[in-house]
Parts: structure tokens; sequence; C-alpha cells
């Protein structure tokens, strides 16, 4: 299968890399990391077992990679103004679009401009950072859980998580995407947040009580919204428990919102904040804890005026 | 009237200056500031008119001090467990002692040591900052209201209130110690508590909508838990609106809690938060969006495990 990877940081060029390995014609956007792929190939640090892949098929430009039949997006969801740009120049008649992107909003903003009937949406949970340029470090877990916008392309859906189980990935399809999608913040929104307001890792935040506590009240928060929102089926009453417990096996992990705010990028607050407030507004479920999250991580990075 | 100053910081430099220009016999417990004020006189920068005392009563342990006749203490409430140690060898037979510490427990800790009788309480709406050893700066406002820790000594609260007017200070006695301890709180919790982890301003906080309304989402906890705990009046309904028309006045002001975090000290979380929410919670009033923001800081300020 021919496969873009457009947003090519820790997570694109993961998954790209394990693609690639597994036979797949992958071509990587680019920016950063060009030179050094180029020159030295991408080199995988991985928990899973480390690999290098001498030749990359990388591109600078979007024009330069044409159409191919699968777009991954790994953009941060704060550059999505930029999706006809970047994406547009790789879609043709039969292209299918996944994004793997933080938060809500990916599958509806790229809908918007390329119908909703190729946009297919996963949630990643997956701890893996940029090392140095032409290397990324994999440092645990990896299972995506991907869905389609619209219920009737499951079938497709099926097919683009046999392509990514081939290559490897633990990758399952589902059939409610925004059930997924709520579920991943349910860890997104507490430790992301918490993580880079207070630049404390994972482990840093549970090693207290009043740490747990904190991330325990926003799960619930989160739940609760989730719950109203019509899925098709509710989140699990034990789920901020696994939760937890799954976050405690992580350790001493730095969320990508913490890296981002570490490394003065804008934050992924609309994606992650902001509209799942608004959605949780909208079914009246009361989100007091995260709205004060989500107002002192947009107090604490904004420019001072 | 002789008065000692425990706790010689912001504010105590400020006030104590004050009484010693209104003609009280005021001795200063010093550190940091000690061989500056021996040597060059205490120097006030203010609002209300710069002046500098050419000679000041300073010490440096509080047996030199020995009785006085009203003790002010305005130590961090991080540091009461040295009650004994710094305020013991002040007292004698007809001795008062006033705290203008910030938070809740400090009257109870005081009366726990040397009787309820003699201890008072006051809430200073004061902008100032210490500057170089031997200056302080007053910013603006200034007011204390202050009260009893036990009702039947509402005469001699008049009678230290009495003082503090004569020396210019703009002070009133309160029959309700605990409504003007929570009525501070309502500026407390959220100003310091935002601008501590935040690094911002009060004016950064106001100056947008999301940080004007977390700040007013914080004051009606407060507001709430304060119009639980019993008070002889509840709380004025626009309470909150006047605090937030008072902070906008305040400017570019940086809140105690937010210089002590810049500067390595412990915070008074204690006091200002967990005593407080501890109240709230007695009184069975949820309190989510200050507990987020204790929360946070304490894992903002914590040790690193």
């Amino acid at each position: 299968m021919r496969i873009a990877i457009v947003g090519a940081g820790a997570l694109g060029l993961y998954y790209g890399a394990l693609l690639q390995r597994g036979g797949n014609d992958v071509r990587f956007l680019l920016r950063r990391d060009y030179d050094a792929i180029m020159a030295g190939g991408l080199r995988v640090f991985s928990t899973g077992g480390d690999f290098h892949l001498a030749r990359v098929a990388g591109f600078r430009r979007p024009e330069e990679i044409g159409e191919v039949d699968l777009v991954v997006v790994g953009l941060k969801a704060f550059v999505n103004d930029r999706y006809a740009e970047l994406v547009a120049p790789l879609v043709g008649r039969n292209t299918l679009i996944l994004t793997l992107q933080n938060g809500l909003g990916n599958e509806e903003g790229l809908a918007a401009l390329f119908g909703p009937d190729r946009i297919f949406g996963g949630v990643a949970f997956l701890c893996s950072n940029r090392g140095v340029p032409g290397e990324v470090h994999h440092l645990g877990a990896g299972r995506i859980l991907l869905g389609a916008l619209c219920s009737e392309k499951m079938a497709e859906a099926e097919m683009i998580a046999t392509v990514f189980r081939s290559a490897g990935i633990d990758c399952s399809a589902v059939s409610d995407l925004r059930k997924a999608r709520w579920e991943k913040l349910v860890w997104n929104i507490p430790f992301n947040g918490i993580c880079a307001l207070t630049g404390r890792t994972v482990a840093d935040v549970l090693s207290s009580e009043s740490g747990s506590r904190l991330a325990r009240n926003l799960m619930a928060e989160v739940i609760a919204a989730a719950n109203a929102q019509g899925l098709s089926e509710p989140l699990a009453a034990d789920f901020a428990a696994r939760m937890i417990t799954f976050s405690a096996g992580l350790g001493p992990y730095r969320p990508s919102m913490m890296i981002d705010r570490e490394e003065g990028r804008p934050l992924e607050l609309e994606a992650i904040f902001a509209i799942p407030l608004e959605r949780g507004a909208m079914k009246g479920v009361p989100m007091p804890c995260v709205e004060t999250l989500a107002g002192l991580l947009g107090l604490a990075v904004a420019v001072a005026p």
C-alpha cells in the first residue's frame, strides 16, 4: 500500500517506520528530520526491538509525494489550519485519510475539506518521543483503535487495521470512533494537562495521593461528559481505574503536551480541552476541574499582554 | 506602645515602620535585613509618600527584645511551627498577640501556646514587596480588618485598631474575625494560586475572559464555603464582583505566593488552601476548582521523588 505520513513527529515516524518495514511503500513528509533521514536513514529505538531503515522516501513538499492510497496524519492539532496545504496534494479519487491526532475535531476538519466518506480516525496509546533528527524512541505501548467517521465505512476501517496489523502494530477497528476518542481523552486531559502545567512526569503525578486524586477527579468528569454524548455504549465503570493502572506502568513518562511546553511550542488546547469542554457543556455536564486546568494552561502559555 | 514585629517581611516592615513613625516603641525581629537596617535604617517607598527611619530597633533573637505590649506576627504561615521559639520570649502577663498572617489556622496555633484570650487576628489588604535589604515597597492598598479570637475581647481589638489608626493605618475592628478571614481568602485563593502556578501577574489573569472566569469560579466556591461556616452574616452577593474590581486596580501585581515560588521558598498551601478546603468539606460544600488548583500547586512545588 502506498502510504504518506504527514506530521512526522514521534508518532508519525514510529508508525511510518513499522509500516515501511512491513512492506508498504511509505512516503514521509519531513521538515526537521529531512537532512538527517536522507543522509543516514531512520533509526527506531523500541522496547519491541531496535531497527534501522537505511533508505527512506522523504520529501519536503507534499506535491513531490503525489497521490497515495492512505494518508496518515500525525500533525499537532494546532496546525490543523494547514490541512489543505499539506494533505490535498496527496488525495486522489480513492485516497483514504486516517488521522491519529489527539483530541476532538480532527476528523471533522478533514471531512470539511475532503468529504466525510474517506475520513478515518484512530487513537494511539503510544509512548514515544523524538530523539535527535533521524531517530525516534518508542518507550512502550502503541495500540491503535481506529474507526470510520461514517459508520457505513466499517469495511474500509477493517482494511486499514489489517494493513497496520500486518506491519506488527497492535491495531483494531472499532465501530464507535467517538467512543475511542473520548476514551483517549480520559488519559490525555489529566496527564497532558497536569504534566504540562506542573513540569512533573506521569510517575511524579501518581506518586502522591493528592496527585492521584487530582487525576481521578479529572477522569471522572471526562467520563461523565463522554457518557452524555450518546455513545454506542457507555465507558465502563472501571475505566478510570484501568487508566490509572496503565499510567502507573508508564513510569516517568513525559506526555507530548509537557514536551511541547518545554520546547516552546503551542499546546493542543483546542483539541484536547476546548472542544471536549464545549461538548460537555452542550450536554449540561459540569466539568469544573477540567475547566480549571484548561484555564490555568491557557494563562500559563499566553503571550504576556 | 511597645510593639514587637515578628516576621519582618514586606508586611511586617511596612506596618512596623508606620507604627514607629506614629510614635510607638517598635522592635523588629530581623533576619535577612538585620545588617542593612542597623547600618542604614529602614527606607519605605510608598504610594502614600516615601520615608526613612534612620534609627530602628532591630534584633536577631526574640530574647533580646523581651516582653512587649503587642506582638505583631507577620511570619509566613509555613513556619508556624516556630511560634514557640519566636513569640514566647516576647509574651508577658498582659501581652496581646496580633497575627496578620495569611489563611486559616494561625490564631488557633497561637492560642494553643499562649491561651485564646490574648489572641487577635487581622487580614491586611496590602500590596507590598520587599526590596533590597533595608527597603520595603508599598505598592497600594493597606487596609486592615482585625478582630479578637474570643468575642468578649472586642474592646481590646478596638484598642489595637486605634493604635494602628493613630499611626496612619486604615484599620477597623470587626466583630467577626472569621468572616474577615474568609473574605481575604476570596482574594488569596484565586490570585495567590493562579499567579504562583502560571507565573502571571494579577493584571495578566484579568486581561482575558478565561482568566477572569477562572478567578470568578474560584471565588464563588470560596464564598459558598464561607457562607456555610455560620458566620455572623453571609458574604454579600456582590463580594466577588467587588474583589474583581479591586484586583483590576492592582495592575501587574505579583502576589506573595508567586514571589515565594519564584524565590524557591515553600508556599503557604496549608493555611491558604488545605485548611479552607477542609472547612468546606466539613460543611459539605464541594470546591472542585479550588481542589484542582491546590492539587496542581502541590505537584508543582513537590520535591521530585
